[in-house]
């Protein structure tokens, strides 16, 4: 068996949140226990994009492609961890030139997210030259280990342009512990349809 | 790439649940949209045994172990389908034994809830004498395509018996589209923590 490096954020209650918004945060109550003679069961409440996640194209464009679109195929496979954690403010086509990304490539963004367990006001995200840039090469998926691929951009140019060029969006895994390089990745959102997201679990095997 | 055979249920208002009981159903409504000028996102309100889930321990034994106790490398390896789709009632001793099944397995039940998309109040089950067998050769992970794995008997004492002998147990996959036969298992829960249960999507690779 090779090993498995989970990269999923824990759904909890104290987890970050996006801009630590109170209406953001997951809640997590007891619905029935052993001390009332019953099996022990809870219920979980959460927005669709909390801790790790996919987005669909709905999310940012309208009429846009909904979750049950993106299909295990695309989520499922080779995957490459790119370190980013020297970038400051944005990640930019300069930024990623070097990498030699090629077409069909499913990246993963490594950058000070990854060492935070506190949501960065400031998190590094994908500026909008380097969302045209991957999606011209024709990236398969991009994982960014922020709770958003971008912050601070009117009209949110980076999820549109990738979403109008079929890239796939994953939203804030944990790459603290995995080294850049070459892996497999399982990104498994739950099995929702009609809307805009779904909570995932995601790990990376070598 | 192998092919890929998703046997998740989909999470959506009107799937099946557990004896069709009204409070067992998800809810997923919309929390903000375009027309309001916002990106679009939903929220999920769920009971943890909703669809294709895995149970943790606590789940049937006070003071159980929880679910974060259950890792990835249990959850993910070979696996083997066992038709059983002429088993009615439940699932016993006898019904198992020309499997030869080893220590260490991870099982798939396909029987008849596999072919419904309704809930059976009758669907065929683990009965305790099956259980205990499985227990004794030390399987790894039974998934069952009910939504239980146990109806009709005091006490659980299915759930019970493989719970104290480290058998994980996962409800609710779907194998209609699948032959008997060995693949690669791949459960992925949400990854929550301190509680008895977690949604998951499950699929096989061949
Ligand atoms: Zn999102
Ligand atoms: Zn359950």
């Amino acid at each position: 068996m090779p090993n498995i490096y989970d990269i999923t954020m824990t759904v909890e209650e104290s987890m970050q949140v996006w801009k630590n918004y109170e209406q953001k945060k997951p809640r997590i109550s007891n619905v029935q226990n052993h001390d009332e003679g019953k099996p022990h069961e809870s219920l979980l409440t959460m927005n669709t994009h909390t801790g790790t996640h996919v987005d669909a194209p709905l999310h940012m464009l309208a009429g846009g492609a909904t979750i049950e679109t993106i299909t295990l195929e695309r989520l499922v496979g080779p995957a490459r961890v790119l370190d980013l954690t020297h970038v400051v403010d944005c990640i930019t086509k300069d930024d990623l030139v070097p990498f030699a990304i090629q077409r069909g490539e499913r990246l993963l963004f490594k950058t000070a997210s990854s060492l935070s367990e506190e949501f960065l006001m400031d998190f590094p995200f994908l500026r909008e030259d380097g969302a045209k840039y991957l999606a011209d090469i024709g990236v398969g998926l991009i994982a960014s280990d922020a709770l958003g691929i971008e912050r601070a951009q009117a009209e949110y140019p980076t999820h549109r342009t990738l979403m109008r060029n079929d890239v796939i969006i994953v939203e804030g895994v944990r790459l603290k512990d995995v080294e850049a390089g070459n892996y497999t990745l399982v990104i498994a959102p739950l099995k929702l349809t009609g809307i805009d997201a779904a909570p995932a679990r995601a790990f990376l095997m070598a």
